[in-house]
């Protein structure tokens, strides 16, 4: 089977270099459309979102199955490109300096039919030991949590970098701590695994947390919205 | 040496378990002031931030050495309460439910003399490779810090719960990602490792996920202000 992928940004990078493991694929990364193999059976589209359309437009026919790999752009936009369409969603953050262990990789499939399904699904199992189906309304929600639990998660630890940086502290610190922040989430869920001053209505550090960040207006901003949001929650929970 | 822990909750829990793993150490976890031993070396005063000032006149005299172990009060609420005092400070995030591997927990010691350091700085020693000093005014960066990169990052991954179960989807999908999220600030800072599409830019994402998340108006709130933080703060750095 051969499968090209378009693009050169890190998820064309990863994807390239998972498929290449595989001795059952032959894979491609072609620079141009115009080096892409006449002969390809899947074609993956990982390009930036808005490029997406473009791109199948200019693949119309090439190939039995066009998929692309975008959590927030739906199917419908391959619709008539290919006589199988769909989408190959991996769940992970790339970067081109670090290694990853694809076998880990949530991937997540959608079809325009049953073929198509197959099809993605069995290059996804080629390389990820955890493949499902979701169809676009769902994918685009694991695209939003996903950003609140790496975007927003990697963002806070950086807050929490300059914070230390004040006291001429650096964030590898806080590295053991948020290490088992994370490992108590395979035992419990985040909303009983709560800890904090928010979380136990300590006022009296959430108010002299918020004087101390005076002088950063953005983040004591940032700090009152989810210290009352993490008390609100809690009151609903009850 | 007799250590004594005052204290009935997670912290109290973990230090007495760590040092009654050490034989050079005698440790008690007495259920009432009045079960002190009278010959207590060290009394670590483990309990909520509003008692230590309490627990600390009714303990006047009663060892060598007094200490708290609180992130964001000052060690002068101990002054006069025995000839020692400090604070030892674990930066960690304690439940009764999990183990944790003591070595790794950085602790922060600060001492009213070089008596009490001294002494705080063993017994912290005799259980973990990460001791260092902190005055009040880094602890309470430190704490600040660890509310942004623990307790902010677990409702994050709390929220980011709450949006999958929209679409019938369990928060156990993201945890491969959150683990690359933090594994990758082992050789990335944060501000180099920020990733998603506040960080490209990408507005047309930003602007569906807010109207996807029109549902909920809180969730919402914090989708715009971190994203607005993440554009801001990479425009600052450049």
């Amino acid at each position: 089977m051969i499968i090209s992928i378009i693009g050169r940004g890190n998820v064309a990078f990863h994807l390239s270099k998972a498929f290449a493991n595989n001795h059952e694929l032959h894979c491609v990364n072609p620079h141009t459309l115009e080096g892409l193999p006449d002969n390809s059976d899947i074609v993956i589209i990982a390009v930036k979102d808005d490029a997406i359309g473009e791109v199948a437009s200019k693949l119309r026919g090439r190939a039995l199955c066009i998929a692309h790999t975008s959590g927030s752009v739906a199917m419908n936009i391959l619709e008539g490109c290919a006589a199988h369409t769909g989408v190959i969603y991996p769940l992970q953050t790339f970067s081109k300096e670090k290694a990853l262990n694809y076998e880990e990789i949530p991937f997540f499939i959608e079809g325009s039919d049953e073929t198509a399904e197959n099809l993605l699904s069995g290059v996804a199992l080629s390389i990820s030991g955890s493949v499902r189906k979701a169809d676009s309304s769902q994918r685009e929600l694991i695209h939003i949590a996903a950003v609140f639990a790496c975007n927003f998660v990697n963002h806070l630890i950086g807050i929490a970098n300059e914070i230390l940086a004040e006291g001429d502290m650096d964030y590898k610190l806080l590295l053991p701590l948020i290490k088992e922040t994370i490992d108590k989430l395979n035992i419990l869920p985040p909303h009983e695994a709560q800890t904090g001053p928010a979380a136990r209505k300590d006022m009296g550090i959430v108010g002299s947390h918020i004087d101390k960040l005076n002088y950063k207006p953005d983040l004591r901003q940032i700090y009152s919205l989810l210290s009352e949001r993490i008390m609100t929650h809690k009151e609903v929970e009850k």
